[in-house]
């Protein structure tokens, strides 16, 4: 060590600098989005957007930040997970924390009675972030939702559908959709003996099983949540529950406690009309009705579901990883990515806004499904970089120009103009911004944007009021390219550009 | 009046109301976009991410907050107009005020030498909004940047290029670009006996100009900021300069202060190499050289310019209209639009952060051009909406079935089998959510999401495996359609497209 330190004499004074000092970077939990990720985040977008307009959904944009009391008791105990901005005079607001608060707050506002819609875009949470692992404190949610009264089952249906057809669209395939039914589940809890006013803290108990064991569950329930031995362990036989839609409701349409408990029975002919539409969209393969799925958001009613992969799980050997980790914070090796896509029915929310704000009373039910791009995105990308080349920007042809000698300009001002004119018909032009650069480099400039063809302004050709056209590429090496009026260039471009 | 009140008996108590009510509305200075606001709204993003990625444009995404630090001494008398992010602990945070610095941030943290990079995206300005107007608090920008060390005044050539491009490609065609020098204003200042330390404080009383008589902003410069009368006057004379390009020019050069002032020089210099180029690209006539142009953001270092319309300026009679106006928000009445788009050269603020960060100091000089969409959007909503009809869904095909009778089922799982296999075909297809629907409610559902094929399912010839696709639209009307079998429905529905 004595070694080390006389190699590193000049170390900064680090209590000075440090005040002076700004942290090149972006908060935590947040991230830039660039080159090749952004590239392939693009076209993820248009693949969910494309799937979203198909069925009929129209887009709306709403702002980044509500009223505060717009927020305010939907997110259950993931409330203090709302970033809220400085009260600097005037209202004071939130960031959003999801994409479906807001809607329903459009749709009350509006007065609109029904809408297929969906919208892209950043949500906030004040997370404990496992980067890698693509947990973010800032990230995007692809969500559609169907308000409006329909025949029962045929939206939650079709946002089934959507789930099926975006993931598998997005090269997804060994995925499960988790599903479940509030009804059911309240019905179970009634059962088991919860109270009425227990019920939500229950649930969120219950939505911890997917990383905690049984044991775990069952001392919050009894230990932290008030509720007896009996209750729990009752509300543990039926959690237990999965399988296909069949299985698991033939089996609860043969338990009396259920068909006799009105909710519970509610949920269960729910689930009997869902089976007929998921056999016509012939999805229900993928569905596994498990009754250990809660849901921690407060303002589900009906259905609920999650879409899981084999990473949304925690790895075999999550605790040794956990001792092992450097921090807290670096959790991206022992945590699972949770679920890459959710949603549910929400037949309350609207209804709660326009109640909250002094309007008629409406019921507007809905449901919708939402995907969690950022966990998505490295089961997509590694998909995307193995099978396709991605071009880094649009830059369809290279202007240069050749020339040398003493009175060489470099002939800048001509190649602006070249350029200008391919521009102006639509074509993706670029030009060294050098007056006098050389061959190579122009050429490699052109490799670098991945240009298709080059137009070459020769010194004496242009004068001539001529341009060369060349193909670019290694396979092209040899040709020279053809000598073609100045005035015909764009015509001329564009015919090659179609050959391409 | 005791009439009225005799009508309305049952008015709410306010006081006891208004604690449980909840606003219904958003946040001050936002908005949410939605219908045909939106469908133009994506068509503007869309004319401008072409034109970007046509000069060899690449995007970035960045977080909508950045730790405050990064914002901090960059926009000069307007930072007061940050949101903040509450300290709840951890990093303290603002909401981006601009694009640029957050692009500065990002070339500085990745050592990039050189990038043309686009980035359309919210900003948030704590501003006294006037809504109609187009002033919001939250309001998207559709910036261009170059960073990197290349010829003289080449990039920025590009950015005013792309400027009229942007603006004519939108179909705003009576605009003008204001153009100024950073250099050419600071050496006038010095000229005129302005210290050092006083540069940018004069500067922003200049700023004011476009909204002000001289008087009030000399008014500013001697009684608030501190210059003579002298010096001020000295201002006054050449700020009141604007012409062409080559105009100024020619009298700037004839005048002994400027050419022997070293900044005004090598801004003057600047100008004579835009000149060309400016010809190049065939700007030069939307170009106003206006001394009076200062832009009041502190990182400007070289070219600055904005666009204005005739609708960024106050009207005529403002102060009367001010007066009558009903409340100080309501300023729309008043105030002029503003500049639509806006730019400069900022070949500092890159190396600010490398420096601050303690990070080896790297000149990355840049340029940019920002597009205020918000402002521009009634300009370009006017114009769209007399020249096409905005189809309001995508969806193309609608799929419904008739039929009647005791045992008519209503064929609703059918319609849903029949429309899974379009949507898997990448076909826009919607039905009705109603276990039986009549035919007029389906035609009118079909009519309403703007499609052009029907897809239906009668009773009996469903049963014999057959469709019935039929063309929509009033000269259709007598048109049967064809009974096509069932199993070829995909590729017929493809083939009709085509058509349309």
């Amino acid at each position: 060590p004595t070694a080390d330190a006389a190699k590193a004499p000049k170390a900064p004074k680090a209590s000075k600098k440090s005040k002076l000092q700004v942290s090149l970077k972006t908060p935590k939990g947040t991230k830039d989005w660039a080159d090749t990720d952004m590239v392939i985040r693009e076209a993820v977008f248009n693949t969910l957007s494309n799937i979203f307009k198909k069925h009929g959904g129209v887009t709306i944009d709403t702002p980044v930040f509500e009223l505060r009391e717009i927020l305010a008791g939907k997110y259950g105990e993931d409330s203090k997970l709302i970033y809220n901005l400085e009260d600097q005079g005037g209202e004071l607001c939130s960031l959003r924390y999801d994409l479906t608060v807001p809607f329903a707050r459009y749709v009350a506002m509006n007065n609109i009675q029904n809408i297929k819609r969906y919208h892209i875009a950043k949500v906030y949470r004040r997370d404990q972030p496992a980067m890698t692992k693509g947990r973010m404190r800032e990230f995007y949610q692809c969500d559609f939702d169907v308000a409006g009264s329909f025949e029962s089952m045929v939206p939650d249906a079709e946002c089934l559908s959507i789930l099926v057809e975006g993931l598998t669209s997005l090269g997804i395939k060994d995925f499960k959709i988790k599903l479940n039914h509030r009804k059911i589940l309240d019905g179970i809890f009634q059962i088991s003996g919860v109270k009425d006013e227990d019920v939500r803290k229950i649930s969120s108990a219950v939505d911890k099983l997917d990383k905690s064991p049984w044991e775990a569950v069952k001392k919050e329930m009894t230990e932290e949540k008030g509720q007896s031995e009996e209750t729990a362990d009752k509300i543990g036989e039926y959690v237990k529950l999965n399988g296909s839609l069949e299985e698991v409701h033939t089996i609860l349409s043969q338990d009396a406690s259920i068909t006799s408990n009105e909710l519970a029975k509610q949920g269960l002919d729910e689930i009997a009309t869902l089976m007929k539409y998921a056999d016509a969209f012939g999805i229900d393969s993928y569905i596994s009705f498990d009754l250990s799925l809660a849901r921690g958001l407060d303002y589900y009613t009906g259905l609920i579901y999650e879409a899981v992969t084999s990473a949304s799980a925690p790895p075999k050997n999550a605790s040794e990883l956990k001792k092992k980790a450097k921090s807290v914070e670096d959790a991206s090796e022992y945590v699972g990515v949770g679920s890459i896509a959710a949603g549910g029915r929400y037949d309350n929310l609207v209804n709660m806004f326009a109640e909250a704000s002094g309007k008629k009373s409406t019921k507007i039910p809905c449901v919708g499904i939402s995907f969690g791009v950022e966990r998505l995105f490295s089961l997509i990308k590694q998909r995307i970089q193995t099978s396709t080349d991605i071009k880094p920007t649009a830059t369809q042809v290279f202007v240069m120009a050749f020339g040398g000698g003493k009175d060489w300009t470099g002939y800048l001002p001509e190649r602006m103009k070249v350029t200008k004119q391919l521009w102006d018909a639509g074509i993706e032009a670029e030009y060294v911004y050098k007056a006098k650069a050389n061959p190579r480099k122009q050429f490699d400039a052109a490799e670098k944007a991945g240009c298709h063809i080059a137009v070459i302004l020769g010194k004496e050709e242009y004068l001539d009021g001529k341009l060369r056209v060349k193909r670019l590429g290694q396979e092209f090496a040899d040709d020279d390219g053809e000598l073609v009026n100045a005035a015909d260039i764009v015509a001329i471009v564009q015919e090659r550009l179609s050959q391409v």
